[in-house]
């Protein structure tokens, strides 16, 4: 997985003082506000040029500074936002479409996976969750005859990624489309046209996953 | 959901070009930065500040400024480990144990979940998945007469969080237990031993849908 470095700070007792003291004053100048603390105003600086960096802390000239209502976090979130869905994806299975329901359910055990991929002739044609196969084993269908064809979601019906997309448009179309997981794809030649090839999957598994790393400071 | 306010910060274009001196030029004073950006001692003083607050950049005594080897990221770690599991649970779907197998599926179908937890007077007592579903549907199971009590994961083999336990902490039980979803649950008294109730559930669609958030900012 790939490095990378957050400019994130904790801010200290002294700053977390500022902040409540401009929060209960405001607006105050740093002379009041040097005053209150007890230092001078050269000693303040640092602090109120971090807390003003950060957002959260307002300078207005002339009249002096304010606790801040917008967010001021953003390197957080650019940095969950340049995560691609290649660098967490997994290895996707997938069966032919002429594979019964049933054959395809084995499959689905064996791999210990939540959603099969149906390809014809090395294309994505489809793809099955775990759901579609309850629906079908409770219903009529004989699943030891019928082919996953005829009950698989299928293409342009299913919702795609690339390897470059952020995981995040990933994770968003995840919830939007109410899907457990979605097909990494990609075009092979022009000549294709619309067709793409899988290789790759991305499920909610994954982003727990990082998820954990996330929370863990391993990404 | 909880509002929080973090202090990330976006590196101004002398920050930044601190850091590659710093990085040329190791150990280098604050004297010598100054000399070099042709700028007072004073005027870096701030930026300075920033940057060993960050951890970026290592200050030693006697020694000078040095680039820092270790990740410098603090807060956002903390502040993903902040979120609780009650500020994104669901609502869980449950059942009683008498309930048939094939009941339990159209409450899973009705429900759109992908679990169902089963009490016995008011306790949690098992759980049951898509997958241990699909699993007895295409068994041997007559789905329409065995009573779900037969089929789930029977406590005190289900993972539980409570509600103040951190998301990390759920999403590392899901990871590391390999299941969908998570009880919340609660005890309600002394007297009910290890007996609890279920009051919400977390799945790794909530995580999703908070990761989505997370990189929106607008958790």
């Amino acid at each position: 997985m790939v490095k990378r470095r957050l400019a994130t700070i904790n801010l200290s007792s002294r700053q977390k003082e500022i902040i409540e003291l401009v929060k209960a004053n405001q607006p105050i100048t740093s002379e009041q506000l040097a005053k209150k603390i007890g230092v001078t105003r050269a000693a303040l600086r640092p602090d109120l040029a971090i807390l003003t960096m950060t957002g959260i802390l307002e300078a207005r000239p002339k009249v002096g500074y304010i606790y801040s209502q917008k967010p001021s976090s953003n390197l957080v979130f650019d940095y969950i936002r340049k995560i691609k869905v290649k660098d967490i994806m997994s290895k996707p299975v997938t069966v032919d479409e002429q594979t019964t329901v049933y054959n395809a359910i084995v499959n689905l055990f064996l791999n210990d996976v939540g959603t099969i991929f149906v390809e014809n002739d090395g294309y994505l044609v489809g793809a099955v969750s775990r759901k579609d196969f309850l629906k079908s084993a409770i219903g009529r269908t004989d699943i030891n005859k019928v082919p996953i064809g005829i009950i698989m979601t299928r293409m342009p019906n299913i919702v795609c990624v690339e390897p470059e997309d952020s995981v995040y448009i990933a994770a968003k179309k995840i919830i939007d489309r109410e899907v457990d997981s979605l097909p990494v794809v990609e075009r092979v030649s022009e000549e294709d046209g619309d067709k793409v090839k899988v290789i790759g999957k991305l499920s909610k598994t994954n982003i727990t996953r990082l998820f954990v790393k996330l929370s863990e400071n391993k990404n």
